[in-house]
């Protein structure tokens, strides 16, 4: 799968969850491989609608059989780390939180998870969109257990 | 229109726009008149999903010829004010903004709110479901212009 192949694919399922896209953010959907070349396994397909000093949210696709892999959120400039809400809005996903273990979220089904807990999240077996509304969201300052991930 | 009425019509224009709740959150749709007991005109349907010390994330539900009324949100506790992302999922709505005027959002238009800033919004002929991005919640520390108001 190329990255214009995820796209493509991300952008028919956030419309067939009936999200309403503008051309440019059908165009801009960020493809994520992590650095590992194996979208297939490991990726994530992502509509950032906003993201300033305090709030940011965002629009997560993953297809049938992509992980996000474990990562946290630590504290950042004094802030005591990134605090996200994910919340499933079409098919299900498999979410892993550090002393909660494993969650699966379906549609209408939310969860919070507190900054700088290990976390990681794959898609069920028809794929899934998430909402995530979270404090203000740096990807460089992410921390991925598995040493090879370039974010 | 009572009460009971809005939340039913809210949470049929809510599945109408693709938007899966659970049960409970159904029959807790917050049913907003401000006091004036004129919901047809003034009124506004809320579903809070998450409403932490630092994010909160809701979507909001407007019928034809309803307008939720000029306010702001001023600073509370030491912090800027709310700041609000207002992203059109169905529909159409009239936000009007200080400094900004008026602005039309149809569906995957969005405009972010800056603390501490006047604004009111109208819905268009069809109503409207719009998704709220924002800081914390202070429904209480709500400016009204209209001092009649009771939020």
């Amino acid at each position: 799968m190329t990255e214009a192949e995820a796209r493509e694919r991300a952008a028919a399922m956030l419309t067939a969850a009936g999200i309403a896209l503008t051309e440019r953010e059908r165009e801009e959907i960020e493809v994520a491989d992590f650095g590992l070349g194996d979208l297939e396994h490991t990726g994530l397909q992502l509509v950032v609608y906003v993201n300033t000093e305090r709030v940011c949210a965002k629009e997560l696709v993953l297809f049938p059989g992509q992980t996000c892999p474990e990562h946290r959120h630590p504290p950042v400039a004094g802030e005591p780390g990134k605090e996200e809400t994910f919340r499933c809005r079409t098919g299900s996903v498999l979410l892993w939180v550090e002393g909660h273990g494993e969650i699966e979220l379906r549609p209408g089904d939310q969860f919070t998870i507190p900054p700088d807990t290990l976390h990681w999240f794959s898609a069920g077996d028809e794929g899934t969109v998430v909402s995530e509304f979270s404090t203000r969201s740096r990807d460089e300052s992410d921390v991925f257990t598995d040493p090879r991930i370039v974010r």
